[in-house]
């Protein structure tokens, strides 16, 4: 008998006959003697759906304003929900942030917790109910409804578990668990069995879309084993766990890539004291965030300054970057945003030297240029031509998870 | 300048083209100084497809989380009209029930406001906010989302007009105003320009459905001035207020009309003491809201018991009936299903003796017979067969209220 967080997406709650459907789970792991809090998201399509009325009420939706109608898709799923587990005659009850209590700070439409009051929770478990708990959302200081950004219910799920000290959370998805890359450009990618928190982080801040980045950071840091499933049947999905629990530490454990990326460079800027900041500094007020940041300098004391930032924010990030521009005395800032980042990740790469370099052959044997490197301890990410996105994934991928299949390779 | 809470029904904050118009109405009170507190309710429609959501996953739904499910409704609706107001140039913020806060006991679905603490929203005024108030909403003592039930948001709108020690509270409806008759059984009626609450507690009792008539009593008990408008339009609605405020006492301001009766008779049954216990004490306890009750004493120690319920309850309460009726020693049981009240409801009536007489000689005139009366102070009800509902209440209203004009006399 354990005690088990368990989250539903969007698309696990998307209709009724599949509220009932997870109803149907639930009741299952309840028979075995489980204690259950469930967390779910708001109905596919319904946070969307809120936010086009919002926009169509209000030219520039405020925050504050924007959280309290959102949050309120997740509160009818919940409740929907325990209505459903009540009708297979188990006891639930649903729970809201404010009713958990989930306190956050009131950074609207991205809170962060800050502290989760367990004991209304475990009350509920104490006397035999199912607690159901509307995801995405807490209450601030002073009882405001926030936010925790999209995806925020995997947190919401992780940080429960994390408080309520679960055995498991286990996330409910449409997808079946993490690959080693992504099927659609490799077909023969492999589900991963177990993978550790840093792997996870690398993967997901990459590109592999799985589990909201920041849930597991929290995961990682309170030791909450994560089980990434789907919903649409029983199938073992990808277990995160620490790196201990890994048995073999595997040299790469996945390819990921993200187009989502533009390349700014500011062309021989006079290399001085302070350079840096005062092209970072206003970019970071502007909420923008950078990702890959390269600076070559010369002999002749001036430098190339590169930085890629997500495609939605280029605009925004080039004229900011104009607007220092003759200040900084550059000769001119050149712009792409037809790139991407192909990564590596694996926890074996701390262990072996000349993984960097045999990805940098595997690239230059396909006749793939290298824009910009950036390097952690257990991954590797470089920058190329959108148009090799493919290309580079899956002679990554032959060369350091699987090769293909000969089958495969012989039609090829 | 004046402290006001305005309340919109779901018809008025009904698509986001309507809530846009309801803000410029709130904006332009607004900027001729005046503090607004304005409660919604939900987007018509809204709740009784959460209702129907409810329905489809579970056949009997739980009180609490229909509560939480459709208490949404409001949520969004709030929300949209806070981000409206913004738009306009307007502070406002949304206000749910837990954080006025608006405490109830936990009858869900019925739940009855215990007290509100006006501080949070007095502090917002002081500050320059418009506080839209999600209405239909509270919380209990465990901070459970309860529901004040249908048309809850007007008793939502009075308290906190009470609370706050608001000049008034404003009722924007579909309907432009309390009228002395249903105007599609009496084209020539009148709206009243200003009527008591014990008045208006009759009509809206007896099925004229302007008001809630919880938030009427909550009214007259804390004296808040309710001014019943409506929101396609300027025009002045009917003010009800205190009897003292009221010019001259008409003889009748009004002749309602409710066909949603039932009528059942307990035949020749022996007249002990505890007859009424016996008979009405299982239909209170199934929470069946008794209408009128009349009892004839016989000379034959029998009496015969008749009392109406709503239809709806009809099947419920016959059931009931029957299994006392041997126990009782009736001598069968009579039931009803098509029967309407109609009522004549007037300060008047208190200082003019004969209404009464009047009333039935003008109903005999058109061949009307009565199966049942009932009085009070200021009000006189009949029952008869449903099928002359419309006769009697025109007849009654060109005689107390206001004579048919000619043209319509002639044509009839």
């Amino acid at each position: 008998m354990a005690l088990i967080v368990q989250k539903y997406g969007g698309t696990s709650v998307g209709s009724v006959e599949r509220i009932r459907a997870v109803a149907e789970r639930v009741a299952s792991y309840h028979s075995s003697g489980h204690k259950l809090v469930v967390v779910v998201s708001a109905m596919a399509g319904e946070t969307n759906r809120l936010l086009g009325l919002a926009r169509e009420v209000s030219r520039s939706p405020s925050e504050r304003e924007s959280d309290a109608l959102v949050a309120s898709g997740e509160q009818v799923s919940a409740a929907l929900l325990a209505l459903a587990l009540q009708d297979l005659g188990l006891k639930a009850a649903s729970f809201l942030g404010h009713q958990v209590r989930i306190s956050t700070d009131s950074a609207f439409g991205r809170a962060r917790i800050q502290s989760i009051d367990k004991h209304r929770l475990l009350g509920a478990l104490d006397r035999g109910l199912v607690a159901v708990v509307a995801g995405f959302q807490g209450v601030d200081g002073d009882n405001n409804i926030t936010t925790l950004g999209r995806g925020g219910s995997d947190t919401t799920g992780v940080a429960l578990a994390a408080a309520l000290c679960a055995d498991m959370c286990e996330i409910f998805t449409d997808v079946d668990g993490v690959y080693t890359s992504d099927p659609r450009i490799v077909p023969h990618a492999k589900k991963l069995a177990r993978i550790s928190y840093d792997e996870m982080l690398e993967l997901a801040s990459l590109g592999a879309k799985v589990l909201q980045i920041r849930s597991v950071e929290f995961a990682k840091r309170y030791r909450v084993p994560v089980h990434v499933r789907t919903s649409f049947g029983d199938a073992q999905g990808t277990i995160v766990v620490e790196e201990d629990e890994i048995m073999e530490d595997v040299l790469v454990s996945g390819v990921a890539h993200d187009r989502d990326q533009a390349k700014l460079t500011l062309l021989r800027v006079p290399d001085r004291p302070g350079l840096a900041a005062r092209v970072f500094g206003p970019i970071a007020a502007a909420g923008i965030v950078v990702d890959m940041i390269i600076q070559n300098a010369s002999a002749d004391g001036t430098t190339d300054l590169t930085f890629t930032v997500p495609r939605g924010d280029f605009d925004k990030a080039l004229s900011l970057v104009k607007g220092e521009e003759a200040a900084l005395g550059a000769h001119g800032i050149a712009t792409d945003t037809k790139v991407a980042k192909v990564s590596i990740v694996g926890l074996g790469m701390r262990s072996h030297a000349g993984v960097a370099a045999r990805m940098f052959e595997v690239l230059a044997a396909e006749g793939i240029n290298i824009q910009m490197i950036s390097t952690s301890e257990i991954k590797i990410s470089v920058v190329v031509d959108e148009k090799y996105t493919e290309l580079a994934v899956r002679a990554l991928h032959d060369t350091f998870v699987a090769p293909r299949p000969e089958e495969a390779r012989s039609g090829a």
